[in-house]
This record gives structure tokens, C-alpha cells and sequence, in this order.
């Protein structure tokens, strides 16, 4: 399967973004991540590495075999881990829908933002089933881009929040993920499942998430797609420059943001 | 200050509708709401009384005042109290915008789905303000309808929710209310405003939730509009038949349903 463009793209400054993202969500997404020493866990789709990091971090007696169809992300992935120190992680280059290892080879599968970016989620959660023992667990982290919704309100906002939609719909991704979770894994065949909405809010009174999610994850996700918007005649300049000031202003003293996560928990059972 | 219509009517289905809900979500928001032995809590807004039980049962050593603007609703909820075998909740009839109480008489107050339904709801948190004496806090629990959404997703099943939020606002009422109360208690003078939202997910893992949220609170409640929806053209018959059908389908084996309320608590400081 061709790999399909990365919505977000792989500038630099996205690449930072991802960081910030990670940093400021570690707490709500991924602090209780706890695998068991000796385990061996997959983390399909690791990207640059942001969670790699983390959870081979919290993680220090557990075996990471963290993929991604891009070496240039692995190479950034590599970098990232040996900065920090660690030693239990290996990168291979792989693609998510044909694993090149054995059947129940692993005791756990770590996936994070990953099934929002692919075109057949339902067959990558079978072949991530496949890669399991009986009775390992998957966990799924997706966002749902549905769920923003902030005060003030403002039209233009959602309306550039929906070009990031449609961007990543066109692309063969899905931003609403993060809803279908328990179906999806159902239909995979996995038992057991359970899924958990992690609920990210931001007023004035909780600064750190204003800053790191607020204006640092989503604003600066959704003015990333400014260039191909305006290219390709979504919204006009003027209307897109007020909608990025009205989600801007959603950080502000009296503004309000809200986001929801979901993690999800499943097993395969035989 | 004449009362407004009430949006969800006092049929005897809704009283029903407002019991499964007050008992589906007690756990959710009302569980840790802990009164001091004593303790003078007044209760604003208490309808029929479907929270009154819930809090004085709770805090049998608080006592209560709840006051609401309608008679016959305060008859319910003086009905409703006796049933329980409650003795410490008095009942009297007044106008949240003018309180017929001295200043700062009481240490605490609670308010559940009531500033969704004022015109005012900003004067209406200063008159409760001067009802604190200092250092007594306020609860406020409201839900924002801009907050469902749901596997599968339906354009008619959006379109009707509108009509709901459209409907409240024509009432001068605000469906949207929830992501508000940081603001809105901020700007009424309050101090140490900590606003949590309370998320409501459910899928068929969850059958409880499905069955009294889902189904029996959230799609009970945009159905209790059809007549009101139908007569002014705002959907035509079939459309509306849809859109409620695929909100049950919500509640269905593949379904996800989610919603949030919002729980705030600040003080009068001085």
C-alpha cells in the first residue's frame, strides 16, 4: 500500500508543534501507560518519535519496536531516543498493513494518532490483532476534531477547523476518529474493549494548557494548513486571518477551549 | 422580572424524563457534592425537585432552601422531598433575580440547569453572590448542547439538536451555556473559579449510560420538542422521523453517544 501524504506535512516547525503536543499531553494520555518489565511492545506509526520518547522513558524495562513507513521520521525518531538516553527502543521500517514479523509476537501494541491518518483503519487493527498474543493488549490513542468547541464562539473558526476535516478526509484520513474507536475494534475482533474520553480543558485559570494546547497544539495545528487553504480556495485570506485571531482568542483571559481525546483498551482473546 | 417559558415544558413524560436523568447522572454530578453539618445551602431553580432529593438525602444534616419561580413545579418537588422522607429542605416561591433573603445568609449555593433556561444569567449570579456570605462558595452544573456528538453521525440527528439549542434561544435561554462559566463567574465577581467539564461517553460496553442518557435523557429530550418543531416548519415530518431515528441508532450496538456538562465551583471572597 502507497504510503499517503501526511496531512500536517514535515516541516520543522510541525515538527515542533508535535513536540509541544507531546510534552503538554503526556500527563492526560500517557502517564498511566504502564507496560511490565520484558514486555515486548509494537508502536506502529512512531513518526519523529514524540511518544517513543515517553513511553520507552516511563517504561524502562520494556522493548520498544517502534515502526513508521518513513525513514526520514525514523531517522528523527533515532535521534530523538538516543538524546534521551535510552536504550530500549529498535526503529524498523515497515508498513502498518503487512508487518514483517510473526504472527503473536508481541505482548502489546501502542498506537497513537495513527488510525486518523490511515485509509482502512479496520484492516490495520486486524493486522496489529494478528501481531499480538492471545490475551495482549492494544491500546489507541486518537483525537476527534468534532469535539473542539470553544467561547467565544465564531463561525469562521469552525470553518477552518472543518478545511483541517476535509484536508485530512481527501488525504483518506478521518479527523472524527476518535468516536469510532469501539467499533472499529470490535469489528477487528478484539474483546474486552473499553474506551475512555480524556478531556482536555483550557481557561485562564489553567495557563499551562492555554499555551501548550490551546495556542501551541490545536491553533498552530489548524494555521498549518493556511498555504494549502488559501491555494486551493477554501476561504479567502481575509477570513482565514479571523478565524486564526477568533481561535486565538479563545486563550485569551475570558476564553474558553475544549478537546477531547480517546484511549481505548482492548484484547486479543484468542 | 416575568418568567420565560419554560423550552422543555411541565408535561408529566418530561417530570419522567427529568427523574431517569437526575438519577442517570447522580453519580456523574452530584455524587461529591458534600455539605458541612449545618450548613445553610440555598437551591435556586429546583423544578420538581429531581436534584433537591438527590442533595438533601446526600446531606441530611444540611439545610436546604430551595426556591423556584412556578408553584406547581414547587409543589412536585414538596411531594417529591415527603416521598424520601426528607425533613431538611424548606420550599418557598421567589425570583432568582430578586431574592427575598438577607445579604450573605447563606454558605453555600447550588445550581443545576438553571442559568441554561435565564435571559439574564450573568444578574442573575450577582443577586446569588450577594446571597454567600463571605468565603461561601458556589456550585454551578450546566450542560452545553454544542457538546454531543456521536458514531454514526447524522446531519438530520444535527439539525434537530440545533432546533433545540434555536428553540432555547428564542426563550432567551442558552443551550451553549456550559463552556461559559468561567466568564460568566468571573465576570459576576466571583474568586477561585475551577471550572470541570463531566463527560458523559457511551457506547454498548456502557449499557446503563446508553440507556439512561442516550436514549432516555439526550434523545427523550430533542423528541420532547417534535411538536413545537413540526407546527413552526423548522423540519417537515420526515426529516424529523429521521433525525430521531438515527439518534437511537446512537444507542445501538455499534453507537457512541457523548456529551459534557460542566461543573464550577468559586467563592465570594469578600
Amino acid at each position: 500500500m502507497t504510503p499517503l501524504p501526511y496531512v500536517h506535512g514535515y516541516s520543522p516547525r510541525e515538527s515542533e508543534r508535535l513536540s509541544d503536543q507531546a510534552q503538554t499531553l503526556a500527563d492526560l494520555l500517557h502517564r498511566d501507560e504502564v507496560f511490565p518489565p520484558g514486555a515486548r511492545v509494537l508502536e506502529p506509526g512512531c513518526g519523529t518519535g514524540a511518544q517513543t520518547v515517553l513511553l520507552a522513558g516511563n517504561n524502562p524495562r520494556a522493548h520498544f519496536l517502534s515502526v513508521d513507513h518513513s525513514a526520514e521520521s525514523l531517522e528523527r525518531a533515532r535521534r530523538a531516543v538516543a538524546h534521551a538516553g535510552l536504550s530500549n527502543v529498535t526503529f524498523e521500517q515497515a508498513d502498518v498493513y503487512r508487518l514483517p514479523f510473526p504472527t503473536g509476537a508481541f505482548d502489546a501494541v501502542f498506537v497513537c494518532f495513527l488510525l486518523e491518518h490511515l485509509a482502512e483503519p479496520a484492516a490495520a487493527l486486524a493486522e496489529l490483532r494478528r501481531m499480538l498474543r492471545p490475551g495482549g493488549a492494544i491500546t489507541v490513542i486518537e483525537g476527534d476534531h468534532g469535539s473542539a468547541y470553544f467561547h467565544p464562539d465564531s463561525a469562521l473558526a469552525r470553518r477552518a477547523i472543518q478545511c483541517q476535516i476535509d484536508l485530512q478526509k481527501e488525504a483518506h484520513g478521518n479527523a472524527l476518529i476518535g468516536r469510532q474507536l469501539y467499533p472499529l475494534l470490535r469489528a477487528a475482533g478484539f474483546g474486552r474493549v473499553e474506551v475512555a474520553p480524556r478531556v482536555v480543558y483550557a481557561d485562564a485559570s489553567r495557563p499551562a494548557m492555554v499555551e501548550g494546547f490551546t495556542r501551541n497544539t490545536f491553533t498552530a495545528m489548524v494555521a498549518g494548513i493556511e498555504e494549502t487553504v488559501l491555494r486551493t480556495g477554501r476561504m479567502n485570506a481575509a477570513d482565514w486571518r479571523q478565524a486564526i485571531a477568533d481561535l486565538e482568542r479563545t486563550a485569551g483571559p475570558d476564553g474558553v477551549f475544549n478537546y477531547t481525546f480517546f484511549k481505548a483498551r482492548a484484547v486479543r482473546e484468542a
